[in-house]
């Protein structure tokens, strides 16, 4: 049985009791969440969120990269978001790993070299991780002074969120 | 009032509620969705996901750039996932965006030129920009044959998703 095909079967509920067809693309509450794409992680039931309140942008780690940048900047100067929610978590499968490890393990086991992702960016120290992509965030020219811009730690053991760092 | 106080509001009642705390990093369903980050888009409520299930992978249009190549090898080959979801939509943000005019805009509206993000991807064509997506993923030399590669557009008036391709 195919995952996927679960996923259809849910979906075709989903839809009959579909009721905001009517929303508009800018989010209501002008919120962006940036978070890790750990499974744990249901960032809609863990923010109390609905359809059209926030743009939800996810990525191994929760890393401020150019994508992640990306997304944020079209969030904020083409749809009106002004306040960004950075979200790590306990027992992050980033933690640890080890770029350069990687890389040649997956060269041995393809046989092949490949030119991206041009990093994994792997982290040792949850919070201090957490405390550089909101730097990079703020430092980017891009993203100005009005955008409230704060980090949280989720626990996965708990559900619960804790700040680290408004920037 | 700010939106992500509201959140933690709602977080404190996620976490009174809580029952998932044990499970382990590996998603439960072997699956991982890539979709946007668009606010119309409740990823667990339209595939009926719970906490565990699934990897989320999310940025500006659902696309396959080096971030969500980085986060999908990650998926496959450190934590098991051997489905890959694409999901774009009806209505994006995306569709019609000149890179090269949010360029010019954001550097005339803040008085700096930025090398991050390269591009902003904006396309022309949804069908035709989510097989371009698909395309890249399987041509990946580190995206194995044996994982699963489908397609998908989410209608945001229907809350219906409709199969576009298998890869």
């Amino acid at each position: 049985m195919s995952a996927i095909d679960d996923a259809l079967r849910a979906n075709e509920d989903y839809a009959q009791t579909f009721t905001t067809g009517g929303l508009a693309a800018p989010p209501r509450r002008r919120l962006a969440v940036l978070a890790c794409m750990d499974a744990r992680l249901a960032i809609h039931r863990m923010l109390g969120l609905e359809e059209g309140d926030a743009h939800v942008i996810r990525n191994a780690g929760g890393i401020v990269d150019d994508d992640a940048l990306r997304s944020l900047i079209v969030s904020h100067h083409a749809l009106g978001t002004r306040e960004f929610m950075l979200i790590h978590h306990t027992d992050c499968g980033m933690m640890g790993l080890r770029d350069d490890a990687l890389r040649a393990r997956l060269r041995q086991q393809t046989g092949a070299a490949a030119v991206a992702p041009a990093r994994f960016y792997g982290f040792g120290d949850l919070e201090a991780d957490l405390r550089e992509q909101m730097a990079k965030l703020r430092a980017h020219p891009w993203v100005p002074d009005s955008v409230t811009v704060r980090g949280f730690v989720f626990d996965v053991a708990t559900g619960q969120l804790r700040e680290i760092a408004a920037h």
